[in-house]
């Protein structure tokens, strides 16, 4: 006989049948209901065990934890919450589970206990839920990608180059931590070291992305980045994953569609394929708010939210109007935020971003059009020599959950800003290539993985959205 | 009009339609026919244009690599190779690319050649086949696990682990390379480190698979890997893709079963989608086994090959017997093998792998159950004290696939091999928590992405299976 999963025998009909099942106790009551859980689903199925026919000793070791094997007949449930249950015929103790040390008691953990305990954490149904919504994610951004043409690609994590410029990089060596070999000047002799020379950890497939992008069209990647900056934040990762499009002869108004087509669709995946998972994160987070201040709670509910951005249309914004509303606004003029904003030009930071997201626009927001000088060099500079065409996607709650440009394709004006920047032409031979051989209009985004997970779960710390989070001085497990 | 894509346009009928297109001139001849790709296919299009009607100026910009924006009309095609071309009405050039300095000219260019020039590669029918399939592959691979109930899991890349015991580690750091912070007694104060201590890039994620496998049942691995090996082959990469399913509740014999389904239905799926590009792929095969002598050619072409493991059962053959066959074989009593098999115990080398699979066997075999003193700690012993429950995949021209095995989940056993392996407990409590708190029976395995790749594209060098491969003394692009 099969062994089934509790989503299978939750899905089928009551007819008495012989089934078996292994999994972990989540609860143990009136020496009589099992709640068992396998991670199938996060449902748990209700075992029903007659304890005057089972031995005395095997009842004490169903305890919270504890891994069963579980044969009996699938009956039509005698209580409520449930359709069905298994009467047990058998029970064999597959791992037992000490209820005096086992950390996850059937109760409420903090995250933070939690978090030294990741590698039980999934045994919860909030992690398991948010886990199962990363998954389902995951896939759901596979499945766009392929079934609109793109191809996904691996770049690389491993980097000889230092100018992606995106922030601190980790550099990656095989020398001698304590006593690098060096060259006659005294600095490191990096030539020594594995690759010949030094590496860092990535922060941005981008570059090699518009590589593949100005031959095979359309692009994608997802995998791991990094940053070695010292953000000890609820928003902040030392390693994320993002997904990076990158796609030829689409300019930006084609990135925003593409953009703002894709988050509604990953979103729309999960509403349809996690339902379960999402309503019990739903109710999650409205007991979590219950403890706040009224002002502090979320005007919908996270269906609402998912389904809102499903639904609604991006507010499309230049950084030219959003400085103008913000100059305006009543927090600008009450001095209400941190940084004032007095001119154009300004940098915008987390507070004007969420005053444009939630309190002026209350939907999601693509600012798009910046100072060149705030942007990277790759972006494409406008007519108007000042701006690029740079997007920022703003989420409520979250801020920027997207960041993109259509990229500069014109060899002289990108050498230009490189020098201004001081970016080694020699270090970037082949993405100058690019514009030697063919160039063409081409723009793409990058987006944090992670950032779209805490949108989609409500979960409020970037730390519980992935498995195991690497943040200053925590790389356990 | 919205531009069209090569693909869209090849499938649609002719009915003198406008369309546009975009993309790139791979050949252009008798100042007539633009062959033109934009990578949405292996196909090129053909776009006829009209000489006496063209500016001579623009004629002359229509080079190998340009980019162009041609309008014109889908009609019949009048030559032969396709049923379908464009009559060009007018074409703009958006990217030149001056033949003199283009590196990717018209004609056979060297994988050396092309490997220096990696940025470009993908502009050519090879390796643009071989990165297409590349992603069709991972996009199976990612179907094939959410159709059967597995959760994708990021593991992490960073690790403060150095047990993983798969191989040399690379270390990642943010210290000041040439003067790191030193403990009293002179050694590196990685506490200083921005983890708080030493930590390296991950040989691999299976023991925190393992951890959400004995929670949510059934999940896998899609990510970078790394070895800081000085292997300079054609088969390893220091930076290389791999998968790692993990599930709960699954012995040796399921995991075999797993694999070999796995295996089979994602070269099904390139098998039934990406046939254009396999028969491509499997033609150049042909010609570059012409230049090799008869007794190095494959005996089966690269579709026959695919649809050979597929159609198949894979093998299955005891360590044990595997030595029987070895020690008896024609190579091993003439000493052609470099390594004679003498006794139980030997460690198998490539040759002795490649024997068994295209001479003796002639399918891709699963040995199991081997020596446990020769395979890694966490390996199930098996009840006769010396062998594990460990298994290989061996498959035609690649040799090992898969490695994998049912885990030791008895406490006391793995604590007592750790011992013998001087593997800090303290280091993998987290580990060992999953043994104390509800163990069970589980397995997995690992695939090394690129021999896949390498297996279903035919190409003989890894390097050119992967966009930017990581080798020693190698980090371009």
């Amino acid at each position: 006989m099969k062994s089934n999963t509790v989503a299978e025998l939750l899905k089928k009909d009551a007819k008495s049948q012989d089934i078996e099942i292994k999994g972990w106790v989540r609860t143990f009551r009136a020496n009589r209901f099992i709640a068992l859980n396998d991670g199938s689903t996060l449902q748990n199925i209700q075992c029903v065990v007659d304890f005057e026919k089972t031995d005395e000793a095997i009842l004490k070791r169903i305890t919270t934890g504890a891994a069963v094997h579980i044969k009996g007949q699938l009956i039509e449930s005698q209580g409520k919450g449930q359709n069905v249950e298994i009467a047990v015929l058998s029970i064999n103790i597959l791992g037992d589970s000490d209820p005096e040390t086992y950390p996850i008691q059937p109760k409420k953990h903090s995250f933070e206990f939690l978090r030294e305990n990741a590698h039980l954490r999934t045994r919860t149904n909030t992690f398991s839920a948010v886990m199962r919504l990363r998954s389902s994610l995951s896939f759901a951004i596979h499945k766009y990608f392929n079934e609109n043409g793109f191809y996904y690609m691996h770049t690389p994590i491993i980097t000889g180059s230092d100018a992606e410029g995106a922030g601190e990089m980790f550099r990656v060596s095989n020398l001698d931590a304590k006593n690098p070999p060096l060259n006659e000047d005294g600095s490191v002799n990096f030539k020594e070291d594995f690759f010949g020379k030094e590496t860092n950890l990535t922060v941005s497939g981008q570059l090699e992305a518009e590589t593949f992008a100005m031959s095979l069209g359309k692009v994608y990647t997802f995998g791991p980045t990094f940053r070695a900056e010292n953000s000890n934040t609820s928003r902040h990762l030392a390693e994320f994953w993002m997904i990076e499009p990158e796609v030829a002869f689409m300019d930006l108004a084609g990135n925003m569609d593409l953009a703002e087509d894709f988050m509604k669709s990953v979103l729309k995946y999960v509403l349809d394929n996690n339902r379960e998972d999402l309503e019990f994160l739903e109710q999650r987070l409205l007991d979590e708010e219950k403890t706040k201040p009224q002002a502090e709670r979320s005007e919908m509910s996270l269906i609402e939210k998912i389904n809102f951005v499903v639904d609604n249309n991006f507010k499309r914004v230049s950084y030219t109007e959003a400085i103008d509303i913000l100059k305006n606004s009543k927090p600008n003029k009450k001095k209400q935020f941190n940084y004032i904003i007095e001119q154009w030009g300004a940098d915008l930071q987390s507070e004007h971003e969420r005053f444009l997201v939630e309190k002026h626009f209350k939907c999601p927001v693509i600012l798009f059009d910046y100072p060149a000088n705030i942007k990277a060099f790759y972006m494409r500079l406008n007519e108007d020599g000042k701006t690029v065409r740079a997007m920022d996607i703003l989420f409520p709650g979250i801020g920027e959950m997207v960041g993109g440009s259509q990229r500069e394709e014109r060899l002289d004006v990108l050498k230009a800003k490189m020098k201004a920047l001081d970016i080694d032409e020699e270090e970037l031979w082949w993405y100058l290539d690019l514009r030697k051989y063919g160039t063409a209009v081409h723009s793409g985004f990058g987006l944090g993985f992670e950032r779209l997970v805490m949108f989609a779960t409500g979960m409020g710390n970037i730390r519980d959205v992935i498995p195991y989070p690497r943040t200053p001085q925590n790389a356990e497990f």
